[in-house]
């Protein structure tokens, strides 16, 4: 990710993809149109590849219409269907219309998926061998045929009379094979198959869990259309774990520091303001004690205390069971156990903070009470700290959304209005005694 | 992940590695260890390697110390050094001396390496060729040698006579190429290698961007000593992720739903006590305004609003930054244009949520002057959490700190202090003119 000027067209060519396509980034439109026409063809594309999705409007803006259309047929079909998934549907009716059919309709084909499943994700690339044929006849075969450029080759895939999936074959066996030997001797049997409508954070886990190289992709009637690749299911790992992140604290799953600032505040306000409304709904508790407050002014200060620290413990549960969704380790039915652990602890939390609390309460404003009200409210708001930052996500789940989303905003509205409630009621209490 | 009762021998032979981890997972240690004791080698061996590190010695338990000498002399070398790197020194060097010198000593190599290098996570299995070999030579020498059971062969990597590395050949090659052709002419020359020391998110990051299968690891002469695959790379980028949302919010970064309470409950609770530190920071300054909100209770209502706002808004940029270091997308030059958008993002966020605040403070307590110091403040606590959110990260890192480290409870320290201070300075304003 270097800085210098601009390089001369000989000099691109030697760049990685992924190092051409941040360069680009980096040009004015003039420059990057330009050098876009310029450079041959299949690295022009293969930076293109390189891009975020919605970078490609951007990048391209200033690029003629024939050249555009020359790029995108260059590009691999599923890279071509990410990006053309992402721009208006005029613009991407004119450019599949520009192209010959061989290469639109496989696109077309792909884009009929959804971006976050199996079929999504997937390379329409794939070599298929048929069970009679001899280690030796694949590889002449292959050596005819194929495109050796292609790097990511691990299986090929067996289809028998009826093009239906019936084993694999790893390339290494290719190698290690005894030539004489046929495909029907040295393929796996027990094939592992997504399918196209597979959450793609599904895939991912399973890539994880079983360390495959590749996974073929079946279609609803069970016709071999495509593969998803390692380095597929890691990006995909990325975006997921970015996703969760960013939803938890009310951001769109998708936003970059080098996002436009129009589109981040659009993304970001409406939380918020969601935010705002939650806020308020806490404001309102703290409003009905204000005669309280006026009373004994010192509630004031452990106010925010007993909320935070609520809201800080809760977090941590929060995260913890987030991340455990998303990696696949806790399955529904973990939930009541994952509850008893986490509300246990909760309550040792609370009993530790509260004492410390209630000490400070004690000594700093030499009032026995608030020492009693501030560590009794704090244990109560650690047990519903607990409690939400289990339920929470596991009701987001029941109710299909995304177990991530807006949960941080949901949990601390919870412990601020438990928080607030219970130490100042307490706080009531203790002065009615008093008086 | 089924829950059904143990199964016979027979059964769970045929279970995938990582489904029979699970189910010993499930097992009481009696069973546990009965079924170790049982199972054919390199089954149990298999599915030791698929537990978590720190499981590990649980699962054992039970076991007689010849079968777990046993056992682990079945792993990979880069298995078995993960789970003897977690273990105590005593037991760790009890294993290795009861294990054949060709075994022990690899893993000792392994064992040298920090585990989240890239010498801590490949490994020590790789298949080398030489320049003058053909094709053909290859093929048949791998089919009389290598172990083909092995699934991980992407590339073969090239020395020259004095063992240095000049190329690598990918797996498909031997598949592709002419069977005369000699290594020298089918090889890749320009290597892309990794150090023993590199991190392993850089690792990750590499594998990422550029799309590999397999990257081969020098040690610091230069020589060739391990390899790191595409599935690794996968482990390696959730484990990140995983460690920065957790460190975020004060938990280890290795915190899981199974994790005892004893275990989360040591590392929870002091970041909770450090939570309770900064807390009492924020009070002190509401300390200093008692009097005002004493004559102005409808401040207190106000002040969690403020400070929570700043908090929210303050973790979304917190959150961006932090996962675009992590995605290697955000290089320490571009702090500055980040530091822009952010801060002009709050200033606008500002204004917006700042006026509604207002609109409300003047029409809920009917108070033009509320209003206005409700909105003041808000405006410039946004100013704040969008400073703060930019440059706890960057700093962090500057100190050689992982930036996603308590990232969130320092910002909130942050916002709390900002606002309660820039609210409360402005109501003790405002009232002082009113009076």
């Amino acid at each position: 990710m270097d800085k210098q000027g601009p390089l001369f067209i000989e000099e691109y060519v030697k760049l990685h993809p992924v190092d051409l396509a941040d360069r680009l980034l980096r040009l004015s439109e003039s420059e990057r149109a330009e050098l876009l026409t310029h450079l041959p063809r299949e690295h022009a594309a293969a930076a293109l590849a390189e891009l975020y999705e919605d970078q490609f409007e951007e990048v391209t803006k200033g690029l003629g219409k024939d050249r555009l259309v020359e790029l995108v047929g260059e590009l691999e079909h599923d890279d071509a269907a990410d990006i053309l998934g992402e721009i208006e549907e005029d613009k991407r009716e004119e450019l599949l219309e520009a192209l010959p059919d061989e290469v639109s309709d496989p696109i077309e084909e792909l884009l009929q998926y959804p971006e976050d499943t199996a079929g999504g994700i997937m390379s329409d690339r794939f070599i298929t061998l048929s069970t009679a044929e001899t280690v030796q006849a694949c590889q002449q075969r292959l050596r005819e045929t194929a495109d050796r450029e292609k790097d990511d080759i691990s299986y090929l895939y067996v289809l028998d009379e009826n093009e239906r999936l019936v084993g694999v074959v790893p390339l290494r066996e290719l190698v290690f094979a005894s030539p004489a030997a046929t495909v029907q001797e040295v393929m796996i049997r027990e094939v592992q198959c997504l399918r196209v409508d597979d959450d793609q954070e599904e895939v991912a886990r399973r890539f994880e869990f079983y360390g495959y190289l590749g996974l073929p992709v079946l279609d609803k009637v069970g016709k071999l259309v495509g593969v998803v690749h390692a380095s597929e299911a890691l990006e995909v790992a990325q975006e997921e774990a970015t996703e969760d992140m960013q939803l938890m604290v009310g951001l769109s799953g998708e936003e970059r520091s080098s996002t436009p600032w129009q589109t981040s505040l659009q993304r970001r306000l409406p939380w918020l303001y969601v935010n705002l409304c939650t806020a308020f709904l806490a404001a309102i508790v703290v409003g009905f004690f204000e005669e309280t407050i006026a009373k004994w002014t010192a509630l004031a200060v452990f106010l925010p205390i007993i909320a935070g620290q609520g809201g800080n413990a809760g977090m941590q549960t929060l995260t913890v069971i987030i991340r455990d969704m998303a990696l696949g380790e806790l399955e529904p039915g973990d939930g009541k156990k994952a509850l008893l652990k986490e509300v246990f602890l909760g309550f040792i939390n609370g009993i530790a903070i509260g004492i410390a609390v209630g000490l400070v309460g004690y000594f700093w404003k030499d009032s026995p009470e608030l020492g009693l009200v501030a560590g009794g409210a704090m244990v109560l708001n650690q047990l519903a700290a607990a409690l939400s930052g289990v339920m929470i996500p596991f009701g987001l789940r029941m109710l299909k959304i995304d177990p991530a989303m807006a949960s941080s905003i949901i949990l601390t509205t919870v412990t601020d209005v438990a928080g607030f409630f219970f130490f100042l009621s307490l706080g009531a209490l203790a002065l009615q005694s008093v008086e």
